[in-house]
């Protein structure tokens, strides 16, 4: 392996290395030769129809396999994906994004080329990429082009976020030495000074050990830390009541005991708030403090009893007390000292309603009844099962979709702060992808070692899924105007014939911005589509046993429990379409008082609340939580918020 | 009208005024407050599936109309769009795009918000729009909002370029000065200095008047500069021996003695490089120096004998000689002044192959015939008359509609550099819209004031389309691959109810970029999707008389014949989609050549040419020329470069 190699080549090795087993993206000028090298290396072409659809893609491989990669040309093919990568970026998904861009000597020469703006500036948009990764890497020069690749590769799994590669068409069979492929790209994490270490555990261990009313909240950037198994573990051990928000469903195993569904603080049960507003220690972990994520800021909890666990620091006390280190190891070391024994006992449970009595006590439906916002997610969960990788798109899914009571070994996957309607459908088809190639590799024998016999990481340590079990199925529940933006994912889905079932929540079109602002306005109509038509559009053979297409209306409940109840849809094989008819008006209570709050804070109200500049954002956002709630801030308020 | 409105009425007001009948773009979170103003301002909302077409659409609405605007939500939404606002930046089409923000004091803030990367900077965005617009305004106060539209909105018709507009969701209602609104904006060109003025149209006339073998070319920018009619009475009125480019096809009447086709340098017919060669004047307009533009550069004339008319100088014997002026009025006056008696006269006209006759001596197809690239572009063009908006695709489309024989009075729309696959689908349901909207006007009577008696501009200086006349028909052709990429066009096509012919070259994947690279590749393949099942599946009435659709397969020239010979397929009334079955590696002539320098240039030939990193980039471009071209250049070409 001492030998000179193309740099494409290298590139790609190294993404197969990692386990990047399929790569989505759009061929065009400038990334032609690079494409010749993946099929090479190992690696299957997903072959998009748009760049958009292929950036969700990636972001939804990403999520499953805790690194993936995104090829498009330079100027329009990468700005065409650029809000995927965006999402990628806020949400914490690991996407190599790989441009072919044009030759240096023309760069240099600032010539007039097309993709380009006419101007001979040629950084635009990697100055724009720059704002939305955390590492870039403009491979020009073939004796710095491996390590920067591995530079670049690693803080894409690390950090678990986007990562912008430039490779430049004359670079592509540039020769470089082969010699690192040999050792796998170190992805370990640094080791937390021990001492300090040590004193931290024991501070938080006694934190635990005294308190009389603790409380877990698992958030969605557990996963893209990779400590999922670890916050899970806590979850179990400790027997402690845990919620999670609606970013983090299905990180912890729903089948506990001491699971009480999501916190949703004002949108939530009455009960709820109050409860966790007494608690006096309050256990976080890998927190997304968005607007939706809080529910307009009122899950956020006193600082004072607030442990908060983030990627390189814990906030303890409203105070960074661990800072530049790694959360992992800390979380591993706690879980190792820890003395059931020591821990304070809860019983009873509190009564914060039980997710799977919830859905136990709903009345039976019957075949002629309407399909309601109100207890559809919960009853579609029965449909659900461990192994499922499940993905709720922005909109009347996502938050119905905080009423599933989950199997265990499921996955699921939201949008917690970018809410890009279309994204789902995309990262549908990637994390279907993903599943797959996981599934190939499982039940294949060679699939630790490359061709060329060197390591492969299939499941790097980021990855979500390293707890889980994997059944085959994915699962999308999408409203009708999401999936408009980005219907050629199901082109995408069927080219790769990758097992899909998709829910089609048609009501009309952006119900969750009717309830916004303009509930009978025009402009939240849409275009009627034929959804169902979409495999004949999209070409699928409608004959092939291999990839059986199932494409079905269900206007009523009755209509819902035949569907979802034949062979085919619950074994989930081929693509299968289902229309599920919803009133126009309809949506998720929680939608409802979600929106209110974004209403208000749309109209300014929160200027109310302007101080003299000097508050901290924190600060300023506990304020406003109050605002969003519709009252004033109670005095025992602002001293929590202060404190 | 000297009473306080509200700051989106002033907006959307002012934008009627300018000639905005209909705007683009996708309803969200922070724009839907503003949304509301559109209808009471008399403009149309056209409410598209997605914003990457919404942005293209507006392009293409901007190109026919002289202003276009696109309303997209902050983050996501505007991030959909931004490869079209790109492509609208490099080839000036004035788009004024219009972002819903956050409130103000949530910005301010830094809060943690939907739509934002979650790190509390709102300027991310805007700063990379600010690379891609002439002006940008953020409306946060509502003394200055009023005077900022104002100029942004100029600066956008007068460069014929994007602009960049924020409009936080707390601005809608904020209580602004209606004042201003009595005057129309003022788009009037600064008057040049009238002696420097006099002196250079002497120069320039003197020029023209001893010269022995003058040449005009028209290209593209002609159009966004306002210049077109001044360019087309200039060929007129000279006589002079005319060429476009392919960017500037259409703009000069093609039934002119004088007008010879497209001047394709070393892509063209053998005798039309040596004979613009050996010129001693070649008057440029409204240039576009780009690779595909200039056929890999080899079109570049000798600086020596070239006039170069830009917007704002013009470049005689490679200098500018006038900085800083405007184009337009030098060009009125030239005209004004031209005395014919002293023009070279040409007798007879060169040879050069007039694409009439050429068309006129192609031999008549056989049914059965197959569809070739070779002919079917000029064949094609007997369906083509005399107002009509016709769009070519990047691919096949556009190389292969440079042999359109176009009616007088009719519009091409390409694309010279962006070259962004399914741009012109989008764009072609924008032009289709401003077609309409021409036309309504046209046929209104009280079209010239809105409903609050104010002037409106409907037809501002800088419209492509000012001295045409419009058939209603709009025509595209796209190839598969691109088709793809921006569907959802047709789906806004049909909600609109907009007339719209689409010849869907179906040739199985990427045929461009197979001649690049990959001809067998199957990174070049496609998902084959059934193209005409599109109205079935957008959800159009297929029984609305009032909007026919047609949907028709062509496989060989009987076919095709058959079918653009109907009723309905000539009204061109409704949606007609035609597929026209082609070789998968077939492609137009000048396309083989056009891509065999961009393989060149891409494997970094060009690098022999490096020189010292002191040349200019013109010189540059002159010697990679010669590479592009297979060749080294010759001494005189290198004197020709240099001089």
């Amino acid at each position: 392996m001492s030998e000179q190699i193309d740099l494409a080549e290298y590139l790609f090795t190294r993404l197969r290395q990692l386990g990047v087993e399929s790569i989505h993206g759009v061929p065009g000028d400038y990334n032609l030769q690079a494409l010749d090298y993946i099929e090479p290396a190992g690696i299957n072409w997903a072959g998009n129809a748009s760049e958009l659809a292929a950036g969700y893609a990636a972001d939804g491989y990403g999520r499953i396999k805790g690194i993936s990669a995104l090829v498009t040309a330079f100027g329009v093919g990468e700005l065409s994906a650029i809000n995927a990568v965006g999402g990628a970026y806020a949400e914490m998904s690991p996407v190599v994004h790989i441009v072919g861009t044009p030759p240096t000597a023309l760069q240099d020469a600032r010539m007039c080329l097309h993709h380009s703006l006419g101007d001979g500036n040629f950084r635009v948009f990697a100055d724009m990429y720059a704002k939305l990764t955390v590492a870039q890497a403009n491979l020009t020069d073939p004796n710095t082009a491996p390590s920067m690749i591995d530079r670049t590769l690693r803080e894409s799994v690390l950090q678990s976020r986007p990562v912008y590669i430039e490779l430049p068409t004359n670079m592509v069979k540039a020769k470089v030495s082969a010699r690192s492929l040999q050792f796998p790209i170190d992805l370990s994490i640094p080791r937390n000074d021990e001492g300090f270490e040590d004193a931290e555990v024991e501070l938080i261990l006694a934190r635990i050990y005294s308190s009389k009313q603790p409380f877990i909240i698992v958030d969605g950037f557990t996963s893209a830390l990779g400590i999922t198994k670890e916050a899970d573990e806590l979850v179990r051990v400790t027997g402690f009541p845990t919620s999670t928000t609606s970013f983090g469903k299905g990180i912890v195993n729903e089948s506990y005991a001491n699971f009480f569904g999501i916190y949703a603080g004002e949108a939530g049960k009455q009960v709820y708030r109050p409860w966790v507003e007494s608690c006096d220690l309050i256990l976080r972990i890998g927190s997304l403090y968005s607007d939706v994520n809080t529910y307009g800021f009122s899950t956020k909890t006193n600082p004072k009893h607030t442990i908060d666990f983030h990627r390189n620091s814990v906030e303890i006390g409203g105070t960074n007390s661990f800072n530049n280190a790694h959360v992992k190891p800390l979380l591993q070391k706690i879980l190792s000292r820890l003395d059931k024994s020591k821990l304070p006992k809860y019983d009873p449970l509190p009564d914060l309603g039980n997710p799977r009595q919830l859905l136990e006590a709903l009345p039976p439906t019957q075949p002629a009844d309407t399909i309601d916002q109100a207890t559809f997610w919960q009853r579609i969960s029965t449909f659900l099962r461990s192994g499922d990788i499940i993905l709720t798109e922005t909109g009347t899914p996502s938050v119905g979709g905080r009423d599933f009571v989950l199997p265990p070994q499921t996955t699921l996957i939201n949008s917690g702060i970018w809410l890009s309607i279309g994204y789902m459908l995309g990262a549908a088809q990637g994390a279907a992808l993903a599943h797959r190639d996981i599934i190939r590799a499982i039940t294949s024998s060679d699939h630790t070692k490359d061709a060329a016999g060197a390591h492969i990481t299939d499941t790097p340590p980021s990855t979500r899924s390293s707890q889980h079990t994997f059944s085959g199925r994915t699962i999308l529940f999408i409203g009708d105007g999401s999936l408009q933006m980005t219907a050629q994912s199901i082109s995408d889905t069927i080219r790769n014939k990758l097992p899909l079932t998709i829910f089609i929540i048609n009501n009309d079109g952006y119900t969750i911005e009717r309830f916004i602002h303009g509930m009978k306005a025009t402009y939240n109509d849409i275009q009627p589509w034929n959804y169902l038509l979409a495999p004949a559009y999209f070409g699928a053979d409608l004959n092939d046993a291999s990839y059986p297409i199932v494409t079905k209306r269900a206007s009523n409940y009755g209509e819902l429990w035949d569907v979802v109840g034949t062979k085919e849809v619950v074994e989930g094989k081929g693509l299968t379409l289902i229309e599920v008819m919803m009133e126009r008006e309809d949506a998720p209570d929680a939608l409802k008082k979600l929106v209110a709050g974004a209403a208000r804070r749309n109209s300014g109200h929160a200027e109310q609340q302007q101080g003299d500049g000097e508050k901290s954002a924190v600060q300023e956002n506990g304020d406003l939580a109050a605002v969003e709630s519709g009252r004033r801030p109670s005095a025992e308020k602002m001293i929590k918020v202060a404190g």
